[in-house]
């Protein structure tokens, strides 16, 4: 089992989350590009960190869009979408090729991720920029979604995540932001729910229904108060559990 | 010898020059690479054209300022200025690989252009940029300078360019912009130079002293009134001199 | 009758349509604010041309998306989008303050203007930035639209406006971009479109139906090879058929 | 004695200082005007808030530049850097009159207030810029630099601020940062040295002189750890000290 975090979400002068420590505890970091947060320097910091700990480098490509933080819709033109893709996934190749590494696979944020979902479009915008440059990289991202039907048609490995502290419809897909129950605040409900998806491959829906949801990858948050203890008892819970942590790719 | 210009210099909406133009005459494509100018879907067609061709693409890196088009002096702290030309060599090098070529060469943009050829701060950091993504990567920039010097002792190639449409003091160095008859603006007089400094490696300095010059690359420029015409006709002249037009670097 | 058209729509160095000529010619300019274009020493420059020729100066206000020339639609934050249309009137304001004017209206930009044709949402937040920075100003909009409904709901005059060079459907709405049809090419046409609407506040729709079309403004394209021939031709049309042409709002 | 410090500096999801606690502490707010930082709504909600406070609004005005947040030296064309602080004071001045307010001074940041300190011409340019939007703001800046002087020769109100917790040179001048004792930690004797510079205005500089230091407004930074305390304790000792504090100028 694999364990992801969003890092590298600052811009400049200004920070979000706490990289150094999470790079501790996940085993994929999914870095942001430059469009919706992410420069240069942290960038290339991060990607030195991931390399001396064995963690996975994972693109974490979105819209261009640093004052919504990527996290509004923008309806781009397909082709301007997927060029805007590949210019984000090989700038943080450049550092990760400055470890003798590379990036690892690509995972959609924000609205981005969202869009992806449902929007056939953009999900094969995704699909075309990720083909385009590197038919070798996984695609992160929900298991029921457009992204991950379009991805697998195209011949691209899939993998699916889950979110311990989200919750579930009966359908496998998650209730959205904003409607009651949505997230899972609870720390020991989280923790139990992440060692069941990891073990078992199911999550209790928010109708108790019990859905199947087999993920390879679990999504830890790192911007929110108390998210780095939430992640480390996380990462503990699932060790005692006897499952192994490892990035879904084998690193050189 | 090698012809280079300026291309992919728009930005969304905006264009600048007639880069399609260019790349039938150029061999060699400085590249803008989204700091100063440029956008994703047109460093793609660059790329896609400039393979078709056989013309070589380097990275024109640039300081982060599209309102100032890259050229206003900006005191960068060095590391971060490093960070961001790798991050632009990198993201152009994504284009590239889909046409299975790559960067070949890395020249610097306007100010930054400027400031490398005395301040040894941001030359270095634009050495150590290419040194740590690709030491086999060449530096286009002028002979006489900073840069110059500076990329030499690190075991950087260095490839010295020559501007035909630009006045130069007994000194090898141009005539600043502003100052008066820093601009050849003669048709017949820049073809003339041009032949000249490609076959014998001189120029006629301003106070008509003859100044050695020792080129790999004579730069013409695109964004002009008349220019395509002009790099055209700088063309023709060198080819009926015998003068043999290619890359600087090999392509494969 | 009013003559509209978009200026101001360059970036630093790059310039959209002829911005001086169009100046000779209508009685308003939208003029771009910044965010999907415009810079402030364009912004000052056309606000001292339009005090001097007695034009009316409005605020183009747009998403913030410079790359996509606010042409593409953003799902953002009502109270958000409200804010930055504020910041964006505010802005120009203080370019007409130093003409002793004042921005005399407002017109939202490409996918702004389309949305808020039916989207109550983002209509709403336009009209109550408007609202909210000075009740007096007149919104520039499509006659049958969410906007225009919206804005009168709210106390707000609306100015509507006709384009003599697209085609109508038989609801008074515009034959949407891309379908056939949809752009009338036809100088003559266009020319005579533009006195109809004028004079008798109607059009002939693409069914060849009878439209009532009443307008207070026309606009017309700065952008488009010929554009400002065929603006000059519609205003000399207009002038000719003895429409007095002249800004919606008196100026001082 | 007015209060100043720097506010609104976030930009969208990020974040800097705690805004709401100063704004309960200081007499005047810099707000961020979108160039360095800053956001439209919380432009909008500082405005708000500093209307309820009776706390008076000055425009921060910077290079454009969020990347750098400013803090690097920019060689604008004199004109275009006037433009763009017009740009920016508007804009702010746009979320005061939503409070039947508007901005009471202009202060430079960062790179540009450093900047204006020595250069003239960047001097010059904010001098211009408020002279030509409204010649009755007052500049806040050094005391002895040139923009002081510049401001005085062209008719404008300078008013003088001083650092408690930075430390001066023998001439009046800061010691600039970097240098060893550049910043004064020690937390009493920044109280103290506040208390001396408003009731007596003098400082007692590295070299143990003292130092004539004519200020009306101290400022306090609020971006530091246990910043908001460290402004809290300068604003009690103060009154405690009998010192009346306001800002310096009126608001209606």
């Amino acid at each position: 089992m694999d364990l992801n975090a969003d890092l590298g979400e600052g811009f400049g002068v200004w920070r979000l989350g706490d990289d150094e420590a999470l790079l501790g505890i996940v085993t994929s970091a999914n870095v942001a590009c430059g469009f919706h947060a992410g420069d240069a320097p942290t960038m290339r910091r991060i990607c030195e960190w991931a390399a001396d700990r064995g963690v996975a480098v994972g693109a974490q490509v979105a819209y261009r869009d640093l004052a919504g933080f990527g996290r509004r819709r923008i309806e781009y033109d397909p082709s301007e979408l997927r060029d805007e893709i590949i210019y984000q996934i090989a700038a943080l190749d450049g550092f990760c090729r400055l470890q003798d590494e590379k990036v690892r696979y690509v995972k959609p944020h924000g609205a981005l991720y969202h869009a992806a979902t449902t929007d056939v479009r953009q999900a094969s915008a995704v699909v075309a920029a990720v083909a385009d440059y590197d038919r070798s990289l996984p695609v992160l991202c929900q298991p029921a979604s457009a992204l991950a039907t379009c991805a697998a048609q195209s011949g691209l490995r899939v993998v699916g995540e889950g979110f311990a502290d989200r919750a579930y419809q009966a359908d496998g897909t998650l209730v959205p932001r904003g409607q009651p129950g949505a997230l899972v605040s609870d720390v020991d409900a989280v923790v139990e729910r992440a060692v069941r998806l990891a073990l078992v491959g199911e999550v209790v829906a928010i109708d108790s229904s019990v859905v199947e949801c087999p993920v390879e990858s679990l999504c830890v948050h790192g911007d929110t108060p108390g998210a780095v203890d939430l992640a480390q008892r996380v990462r503990s819970a699932l060790e005692m559990s006897g499952v192994r942590l490892a990035p879904f790719v084998p690193l050189r």
